[in-house]
């Protein structure tokens, strides 16, 4: 096991009625924006159910952060934070707004230009603006850590921030408000969810059992409970659970002690970058063929990965690692999330330029190893097609 | 699922060497009275180390907090941190001293009787000293969590209390400070970690997917690392496995949104306090007897346990019942704790004052479904015997 540091401070209120307990959590008296994303939190009731359960507050709201939060929209709240003298940010929504709103409570008390955060990753973000999370939305796990990934569509920059001060002071998980979500949102927050944990647990093994155990009861769970998601939209448990596993996925704790790769997700970017293609669909795009093209850097978490998620330990070495990776794709397949570059209009003739956007932005070291390089990208995406 | 809160914001510092780190924990300027028990760390070097660690701060030290901490003990120390002025403490050392370290830290600022902290389960407490934890000892979990079991040695009382306040600030952990732990404490810890996961998860199912994988993937790896342990005191990896298994296995990830049981547990409190048997010792020896006495109502999740955790597949329902509870009771004995009373020189003659001692504790009704009276409990002794 490799030395670490842990440490999540969010506090995780859940289940069906969740949300009128977020009241305890705000200090008395403060001046509350409540920011969300186009409006669906306003259609489905949770926007007003939000509002009711903080009866007496002075409360304001923000709404029209995007997929993929832009800094310019952002920028705007940041004013309007500043200038209206808000003490307490409310995000109501998915990833996205979550982020959003960890980006604008860093730069409200940021002295110099906030842009500074996100080209530096966060170094400077020392303290922030208090705030809390209302998830609609079960994939990004941004409820409970303290990471954001922020456009610049100006310049055409995706670049993410870390902070200690970003953690969210609190966020209420109620599944009953994912029942509404269309299909599409739910395929990809489980084959997010899914990627998310694979990069943290099939790299090369560290002895790390308590780590990888967790990981791979949080895979059986998606595996278990994604397709049931599509098929009953309002079993609880289900949702339940899998709104558990995308929190837990990405909270900091199956990543502590292990190494760790997110090629795919650097790989994927760039697709949605160039191609606008779901951040989701791209990872189930590359994570096969990521997997193929580095079989023998990964063999043993591979075969690890194969007997105890997918139950294959017949035959030799080889089919059940092929096993293994087939069957993952075939599971994203079953999410209905499709998994081949020509299934979003993406041909060999696009290949070069993704390239030279991830040498562009100096990502030519990747993986778990630092070892994958644009020849193995450009191997995969060949893979991919 | 069942609805749940859940906060946990210990930092944990993790791996060899990691002891190094704790000065940038402690704020500057300090003055830090480090506690530890009975002077082991004395002898193996951690206080040394720590001490080194901790150069420059104005360093004290409380040592003599016993196995099962003394209220009268604690107290002690507390009049001593009251009139010396300490802002820090440091606990070093296992569950004991970090459980009577928490007292002293909720008792020092208590306006009051502190004994009112643990007859009224730590109700009034809303501030603590601030304390961190190097970890010794793998087993309480008290190093992330915030709960503590304190002795009133002239009441007989051996009572718990929890509080927010007194979570550590942080906690070290470092494996290979357990290399020269004695046998009987690397197995007692095992022990004890094993069956307070179990208290956890052999219950009746809620569909919690989620918590139990996690429940289920902490027991093979102790299963697994246990035995391990005993024969290769100096296996790094083993010793971190175990270490980080017996943190997780009680900070509360594995209780938020399941039943929980702790009839074993309160049954061992008692067999402790009237034969001086070790605490794991005691849930090794009632622990069988309790799983199969309450077979119907733990059922469903007895099965999955013998299924998942012991791989047992054929033969009836019963069958695979009984096997499982056998694998369990043989896991502790390869651990070298014996499962019997007449192992500790307790008789059929002993059961009655037994009985009658959990009636006068008021624990009357006991387990998931307060359904387990002092007649269960009498038969699930007999069958300990």
């Amino acid at each position: 096991m490799l030395n670490f540091t842990y440490q999540n401070p969010t506090r995780i209120l859940f289940g069906q009625g969740c949300i009128a307990g977020i009241k305890k959590e705000i200090p008395k008296g403060s001046k509350v924006l409540i920011t969300y994303g186009g409006g669906s939190v306003r259609k489905n009731g949770v926007l007003d159910e939000v509002k009711a359960a903080l009866e007496g507050y002075d409360l304001s709201e923000f709404g029209g952060i995007e997929a993929n939060p832009a800094y310019e929209t952002l920028m705007q709240c940041v004013d309007l934070v500043r200038s209206t003298k808000i003490d307490f940010l409310l995000a109501v929504g998915g990833g996205s707004v979550i982020d959003g709103t960890k980006f604008i409570a860093a730069a409200v008390p940021y002295e110099g230009d906030p842009w500074e955060i996100l080209e530096k990753y966060g170094a400077g973000v020392k303290k922030a603006l208090p705030f809390g999370t209302v998830l609609t939305l079960p994939a990004a796990g941004s409820e409970m850590n303290n990471g954001a990934v922020i456009t610049r569509k100006s310049l055409q920059a995706k670049l993410p921030f870390a902070s200690a001060a970003v953690f969210p002071k609190f966020s209420a998980l109620d599944p009953t408000k994912t029942y509404t979500l269309p299909v599409s949102q739910i395929s990809n927050g489980v084959v997010d969810t899914f990627v998310h944990i694979i990069e943290q647990y099939i790299t090369y093994p560290v002895n790390a059992k308590v780590q990888d155990r967790m990981a791979e009861g949080l895979l059986m769970v998606l595996i278990e409970e994604g397709p049931k998601a599509l098929r009953e939209p309002e079993n609880y448990d289900v949702r339940a659970n899998l709104m558990w596993c995308a929190t837990l996925g990405l909270n900091g704790l199956i990543a502590a002690g292990v190494p760790q790769d997110w090629a795919t997700h650097m790989v994927g970017h760039e697709i949605t970058a160039l191609h606008g293609v779901d951040h989701a669909c791209t990872l189930a795009v590359v994570l096969p063929a990521m997997l193929k093209v580095r079989k023998e850097e990964k063999r043993q978490k591979l075969l690890q990965y194969a007997e105890r998620v997918w139950g294959l330990t017949e035959g030799d070495e080889d089919s059940r690692i092929e096993g293994a990776i087939e069957k993952t794709r075939g599971f994203f397949e079953a999410m209905q999330v499709r998994t081949r570059l020509s299934d979003y209009g993406i041909t060999s003739g696009n290949i070069p330029v993704l390239l030279e956007q991830l040498k562009k932005h100096g990502m030519v070291r990747l993986g778990e190893r630092r070892n994958v390089t644009p020849e193995t990208i450009s191997e995969v995406l060949d893979l991919c097609r």
